[in-house]
């Protein structure tokens, strides 16, 4: 059974998915025991771990390599997001090809205009490409999939360049008659008025997948009461858990003078062993080692 | 001013270096601002972020790229960790050539027999190679370094190998001998008792690295009243704190049905905004594009 | 059908597999079209490539990354030189992962101790680990390949190492008790009289491989009528071809103070094109561009 | 002194500096060996040889790592083909720090858009960025580097976009008004008529670089006789004279059923152990393996 499958599986027998953030194989596997049902490969987040803004500046090579990295350590589906696709339909191709050969399950196209502008911060720069231009992305990524499990989720921008709900929904209705799988919906507004709108007006057949940073208070509870949503991605939650945390321990050892403090407050070196494999591996020298 | 001369200069300055492990751009620039002096680029945290065991499965290529990326977004002084020069001493010459030029300041290169294993971890296997083959490394290492205050630092695990210190004091006293800059001594005692007794006894002219994971309560007081150690290395600390964060907003995200209750606890999304740069980005856009 | 099938077939059918080196996409799309039966991605080309003695300077990640853009654009199966297989069993065992992923059909590994010193070099330093130790890495392989149909093959370095022929076979006899698919027979003797010796003596059940460099005159005739060979292994020719015309283009055109003269001997620019698959780009263009 | 001043110092001495693709370190030995002046890190070259169009799908990274090997193993100056500088004057920010730091000695930028198509195919879609912006992209460059003897070079793909000579001039003065060091001006005629006739009709003080791949016959002294000309790069000779000698061989092996006739047509290994520094491999071998 192809991954891909798997995530279908998955909205089919419980109505919604719910994707966790993660940049890198570390906190895959950590989202897979926390009992996720799957992987967002985000962009955003690579890019903070790299220290840079996220407007393109990552490369598709840096990406592929955490997303092949994540696939080897984890067994949940992943859905990467492969921000613009890199550059025009051509760029989509090669993506799509590189991406699939790595181990992702999905793919998030998004409409804007290569390079882009992190969809949340103030002021951005929010420029989309025309409909019938990203359209031709839909397709060249549907014409390239090996696997018709391989999701393509094409992903509009039209709320957050302030282009307003008829844009939105215009778009929307384009790329699934274009063939995309699923509709990604994204807004920065900072409560779920906008895309519960967007949502209860949409008549399209293909499911709906929302990205709540913004308005926090869109749980799984009032995303099952609205309906035609099929996956919620949690978009930077394991950066910013991770930031937060080494903020705090960085500052109680400078302040310390030592780690004789912060050592109770997180987990030891052997549950490091234990996510790293440590035990498997040691049978494994009694086994092959001689 | 070279970046290893800014190490120096701490020392000769401070009398002992703060060192905090880093794993990634992002843990680099958190422990600049936290005001730590260089940076850790730990083999045990990257093995840790790819989720397989820290026995010399990482590739040089990774580190490498993790210690170029971090060079890139901080302007701390970084001591590689390269374990045991990647093989013999013809590994360890095209080591040197190589993370000089990624924009490290320092290695610790150790007494280990490639492939090694993790020091810490219970039963496991610890083989050092001989004396003459590790002074070997080290004279490599120092007649390939093109800048002299490129530190070079040679790690005698013959503690962790129960090897006695005895063992350990004619083992450093021969790094020294062949040119060591600095002396790391590592133990897995669960109190500083061990290295303490090992300092007390070292009558060579380098200075001390210690990395008290084990003995937390071995703090800058402490060390500072024992003195000749020049360096502490905080060794694991950023994962560990990442990983007790991402385990706690994962499992909250997942019985919450959402993220709002996570959203107030953990940094904002304009706070990893500010860590990638953004505001500098933006003066950017307005200066350059038209 | 797996790519391993594929060269199982080919040896199955035509008795013996036609296998050339190969260091780029470029020279394996040149081999496919030249009509051999696989590729061989070598170490030493790729070490060659890049400028450094084939002694364990390149990494698994940069041999993994030239393993995987081969098999993005061949479809021949490919035979990977993993070398000792990076270390110990443990090494092997996450290698044979990489490379299964990374689209090999095959591995060839050495009885060799790592670091390794290239085979044919004068007065190299030839090192063998105990056969217990080795016959642990071809077991460790096979439990680890998730393909049946992905090779593994032994390679003794015996006659190399100048321990004669019966250590050879006791070797090559051990290994294939420990499940090995294929024995590959090294020798730098300059005819094949070494090798053919070898093969006359050898009792086991498993197909051989040869690597004729030092022997030129061990031609497809000549293997076929002394049987037991399944596959032939052209090591080295690609780059050697590669260096000499580079050599000779590069001369003519310092010494012509030009590229007029050497311009109409070697392939055009419309060569290039389309070994670059232009056409298929400018087709995608011209459906997906809008 | 930096390889930048390197650079301007051959020019400042022989007038002009002949500088030769090359897509591997060893190109860049053989590069070097034959009496170049410099390197030309060519997009085109890398795209061949991963086998896909130049179409900006090779990444950054790809790129950069190539860039960063031949600065390892070769004195020569480089001077880096970044096409369109990956997107706009932020990525061009982004890629000057990187490119400086991996060792280059010169960009050259292209005021095509992104994505670009390469410059000599038949019929290929050739769009050009607006004045203003190209401006922006030379500015943020000039901004960017860290020595100012890194040389931005400024090409213009004004005749390859079939603009006309006068708009080729008028990008050029814009270029170097807005800071550029030198104008590349770029044509695919097949004789050097309108590169000669824009070579004279320039009034700019900053010197023209050429690469006269569809005009062979524009030599050294012809160039030299036309004056203004500071860099000639043989752009693309290397990837194919290696093609035209692979094809050539790999079809008399299939021929002849065996490496018996080649052999003496090619290099020997032994040529390969050279510009591999095994001669410096052995020595240290004896100097530091105990």
């Amino acid at each position: 059974m192809s991954r891909g499958k798997n995530l279908k599986d998955t909205i089919a027998k419980n109505g919604l998915a719910h994707v966790m953030a993660a940049h890198s194989p570390l906190s895959a596997c950590l989202a897979e025991e926390a009992g996720f049902d799957g992987l967002w490969a985000s962009g955003f987040e690579l890019s903070a771990l790299y220290g840079v803004p996220d407007m393109s500046l990552t490369t598709m090579t840096q990406h592929l390599d955490m997303v092949r990295a994540m696939a080897d350590r984890s067994t949940l589906p992943i859905v990467a997001d492969i921000d613009t696709g890199f550059g025009n339909a051509l760029n989509v191709i090669h993506a799509i090809q590189q991406y699939e050969r790595a181990g992702a399950s999905a793919v998030v196209i998004e409409d804007k205009s290569f390079p882009k502008v992190t969809s949340l911060v103030a002021d951005g720069r929010q420029e989309l490409v025309r409909i019938e231009e990203f359209q031709g992305k839909v397709e060249a990524a549907l014409a390239t999939r090996a696997d018709p499990d391989f999701l393509i989720i094409a992903r509009t921008e039209a709320l957050i360049a302030g282009l307003g709900e008829q844009e939105a929904l215009t778009r929307a209705a384009a790329y699934e008659a274009a063939g995309a799988d699923m509709i990604l919906i994204h807004s920065k507004q900072k409560d779920p008025g906008e895309v519960e709108s967007f949502v209860r007006a949409w008549s399209g057949k293909v499911p709906i997948v929302i990205v709540p940073t913004a308005y926090p208070e869109m749980n799984e509870e009032r995303i099952r009461k609205l309906g035609k949503i099929a996956m919620v991605i949690y978009g930077n939650h394991a950066i910013r858990a991770s930031v937060t945390a080494m903020k705090d321990v960085f500052a109680r050892i400078r302040r310390d003078g030592g780690i004789q403090n912060v050592n109770s407050d997180i987990v030891s070196v052997e549950e490091i062993f234990r996510l790293q494999g440590m035990e498997m591996a040691k049978a494994e020298e009694k086994r092959f080692l001689r």
